[in-house]
C-alpha cells in the first residue's frame, strides 16, 4: 500500500515521498523493509530514520524539515498507527466454512460467511451473524445469539441464552454467562441452598474480553456489558452487574454482584468492588483498590486508590504521615 | 403447579386462592403471567401485586390482610423462593446418553442415566454415578470417581485420581486436581527441582465450584473440600488444603498450601492466605484481607479485615486515626 | 529399585541394608511397604521408622547410629527426595502416537515419539519436539514451536507463533500468547481503538506454568519467560514483559505490560505490578504487595511488602506505629 493512500485513509498528512510502499507494521527495534512504525518524539524519530522501516507516523513536531523517509504526520501518532495497522494487517486468508469435526445442532442458524473451526460445539437454536469466527473447541450453549464479525478464540464457553453484539472479541478460555454466586442459608441445617441463577448476560457491540475471564449471568434479571468496554484477562464480573460504555477493566479485577459501573470508568488491575456499589462516570480507580459494598465513588477524572478507596491525594498524604511517624520512632 | 401444592412442598402457608397455577420464577421487574416472585417487605409486596406475577412468597408481615393475588407465607421468603425454584424449574428435557463424538475409554464405568455431551474425553478406569451430566469438552482423567447427580459445565478438566461426591456442580473451565506449586531449590545450580505432586483431591457432596477456578491435588497426601462448601469463580486452592463444610469462598480468593479452613468460615473476594494458616470455625474475613503464613484466626462470627488481617473494629479504628492525622497536617 | 542403587543415583550415602527395594514415594502418614519417605528431624525420623515405609532419606543428623530401616543420608533431604521421586515414578506406560480424534494440519511436523491425546487441534506449520505430550483438548495455533519433552495438560490454548523450549510443563486451561491489553483512545469519539498486538511469546526451557494462567504476546515485540522460571495458577503476565531465569511467581499474581523481572526474583501470591516497573535480581516481594508503574525494586535477598511496596522492616514498623496510635485513642 502506498504511503499516500494509507495517509488518506487514516487522515494523516504526507511529508516526503508518498509513493513508497508499506506492507506491515512493527516496532522500531524489529522493523524491516516495508514496515511502518510510529514515533512520538525527536529521539524516536531519529531511531526510526536509522532503522530499516520504510515509513513512520510522527506527531506535528516533525513537520519542520524533510527526512530520508516519508512521514505520515498526525496529531495523535499512536492512534493513527492503530488505524493504519488495522488497514495493513494482512486480511486473514482463512476461508469461511464449518470444520467437519464441529458439532452443530441442526436448528442453529449460521450466516453464510461464518467460520467454525475444529471441534466447536454449537447448541440448539443458536444464531451467529455474518463474518464471525469461532475458534477450535468453543462451546456455544442453547439459544445463544452472536452478532456479526465476532471473534471467539479457542476453548471459550458461552452458557445458554447469552447474547453478544457485533464485533465482540473473546479471548481463549473465557466463560460467559456462568451462574452467579448466590445462596440462601438454611438456618435449620446450616447448609446453603442455591438461589436461582436464571437471568441473562448481554454483551454489546465492540466489547473485548480477555483470556480466562468470567462473566456471570444475572440471578433473575440481566448482567450487561456496555458498548466498547474493554476487559483484560482473568477478570471476574458477578451477577446483575451493569457495566457502562467505554469502560476499561484491567487484569484480575473482580466485581461482586449488582454493581453499577458508569461510562468511561477506568479500573486498574486487581481492583475489588463490593456488591451494590456504584462507580460513577469517568472515575479512575488505581490497582488493588477496594470499594466497600453499597459505596458510591463520584467525579469525572477523579482518581481513587487504596482499600477502602479514597481520593488518591488523601491516600498519598496518609501514607506520607505514617512513613514520617515510623521514622521518628 | 397449583399454589397450594407448591406451598405444601416448601412448607409455606397459603393466603388467598390456592388453585392459581404457577409455572416459573422471576424477579418482580420481569415477571409475566404464571410467574412466582418473592418479597421481603411492604414496598416490594406492593410492586409484586402490581406486576404480572401470578403469586408471591412473602414474610409473615403480609399476614394481616388478603390481596389480589395468592401469597405463600414463610418465615424466610428468600429460602422458600430458592426451594420453590428448584421444584418449578422445568425438569431439563435432556435425554441421557453418550454423544457419538465423545471419547470414552472402554474400561470406564458409567451409570445408565449419565449424560455425556459432545467431545467429552473420559479416561481409563473412570467411574460416574447415576444422573450426572458432563458438558461438552470436559476431560476426565484416569481413575476419576464422580458421584451421582453431578453437573460439570463445558471444558472442565479433572486430573487423574480426583474424587467428587454426589451433587457436585463444577462450572466451565475449572481445573481440579492440578499439580501443587512445590519446588526444592538446588543451591548448587540455583535452579528449582519439582517436588513430587502425587497426592489426591477429594471433593465431598454438594460442593459448587465456580468458572475457571483451580484446585490443586495434594503433594503427597490429599487436598479436601468439605461437604456443602461453595466456591466462586477464579478461586485458587493450593495443595494439601483442608477446607471444612459449608464454607463460602468468594471470587478470586487464593489459598496457598496446607491451609486449614474450618466449617462455616466465610471468605470475601480476593482474600489471600499464606501456607499453614488456620482459619477457625465461623470466622469471617473481608474482601482483599490477607493472612500471614502459620497464623490462626479465631472466633465464631468474628469479622477480620485488612492485611495482615485484624478484627474489623481494630482495623477501622486504625484507618480512622490515620485519616485524622493526615487531615491535621 | 535397590536402596543402594538409588542412593548412588541421587548422590546419597546408605546407612543400613542397601539391598532393600523401594518402588515409590510417599508421605510418612500414608506410607506402605515399598515406599521411600524423607525426614528432616529426629521426630519425623521416629515416625518414619514406625511407619510402613521401607526406607527413608534423612539429614546428616541421623548418622550417629543404625536403625531398623535403611536410610539414605543427604545434606538436603528434601531435594534428594525430589530427585529420587523423579527416578522412581513409574515411567508412564503411555504409548506415543496420535489419537484418531485429533485434528492435525498436514503441514505440522511432529517428532516420532510425540503423544497427541484425543481432540487435540494442531494448526498449520506447527513443530513439536520428541517426547512431548499434548493433553486432550489442547489447541495449538499456526506456526507454534514446541521443544522436546514438553507436557501440556488438557485444554491448553496456544496462540499462533508462540515458541516453547524443552521440558516446559503447562497445566490445564492455561492460555499462552493471547493479545495484550492495549488500546488508544480516540478523543473525538471517546471510544478505544485496539493497538496492534502482533508480537510474540517465547518461553524458555524448564519453565512450568500453572492451571488457567494467562501470558500475553508482545504488542510489537516479544514477551519472554526465562529458563527455569516457575509460575503458579491463575497468574497474569502482560504484553512485553521480560521475566528472567529461575523466577518464582505464586498464584494470582498479575504483571501489567512491559515489566522486567530479573533472575531469582520471588513474587508471593496476589502481587500486582504496574507497567514498566523493574524488579531487580533476587528481590522478594510478599503476598498482595503492589508496585507502582515505572518503579524499581532493588536488593538481592531484600524482602518488600505492602502497597506501594516497601522494605518489609519499614512496613512492619509502620503497621506497629499505627496499631499503637489506635490503641491510645
Amino acid at each position: 500500500m502506498k504511503v499516500s493512500a494509507l495517509a488518506e485513509s487514516v487522515g494523516a498528512r504526507v511529508l516526503g515521498n508518498g509513493t513508497v510502499e508499506v506492507s506491515g507494521i512493527s516496532s522500531i527495534r524489529s522493523a524491516s523493509a516495508g514496515d511502518l512504525v510510529f514515533v512520538e518524539d525527536e529521539r524516536n524519530l531519529r531511531l526510526a530514520l536509522e532503522s530499516a522501516a520504510s515509513a513512520a507516523i510522527a506527531g506535528s513536531f516533525a513537520m519542520k524539515k524533510t527526512y530520508s523517509k516519508p512521514l505520515l504526520i498526525s496529531k495523535h501518532p499512536r492512534l493513527t498507527f492503530a488505524l493504519a495497522a488495522k488497514l495493513l494487517r494482512s486480511k486473514s486468508t482463512r476461508q469461511s466454512g464449518i470444520h467437519s469435526s464441529a458439532v452443530v445442532h441442526s436448528s442453529a442458524r449460521l450466516a453464510k460467511s461464518v467460520t467454525v473451526e475444529a471441534r466447536v460445539v454449537i447448541g440448539e437454536d443458536v444464531e451467529i451473524g455474518a463474518g464471525s469466527l469461532l475458534g477450535a473447541g468453543c462451546v456455544i450453549g442453547q439459544g445463544v445469539r452472536l452478532g456479526g464479525d465476532c471473534v471467539l478464540y479457542p476453548n471459550v464457553t458461552i452458557y445458554p441464552g447469552t447474547r453478544l453484539g457485533d464485533r465482540v472479541i473473546v479471548h481463549a478460555g473465557a466463560v460467559l454467562g456462568s451462574d452467579g454466586f448466590g445462596y440462601v442459608r438454611d438456618d435449620a441445617t446450616g447448609s446453603y441452598e442455591k438461589f436461582p441463577q436464571i437471568g441473562k448476560l448481554e454483551i454489546e457491540d465492540d466489547v473485548e474480553i480477555g483470556a480466562n475471564s468470567t462473566i456471570d449471568r444475572g440471578a433473575l434479571d440481566t448482567t450487561r456489558i456496555g458498548r466498547g468496554t474493554k476487559i483484560d484477562n482473568l477478570v471476574h464480573i458477578g451477577h446483575n452487574c451493569q457495566i457502562g460504555e467505554d469502560v476499561v477493566i484491567a487484569a484480575q479485577t473482580g466485581l461482586s454482584g449488582s454493581i453499577t459501573i458508569e461510562n468511561d470508568v477506568v479500573l486498574g488491575g486487581q481492583v475489588g468492588i463490593g456488591e451494590h456499589a456504584r462507580i460513577e462516570e469517568g472515575v479512575m480507580l488505581g490497582g488493588q483498590g477496594g470499594v466497600l459494598p453499597n459505596k458510591v465513588l463520584r467525579g469525572k477524572g477523579v482518581a481513587f486508590w487504596g482499600t477502602p478507596a479514597r481520593p488518591v491525594r488523601e491516600y498519598l498524604k496518609q501514607l506520607g504521615v505514617l512513613e514520617r511517624l515510623a521514622k521518628k520512632k
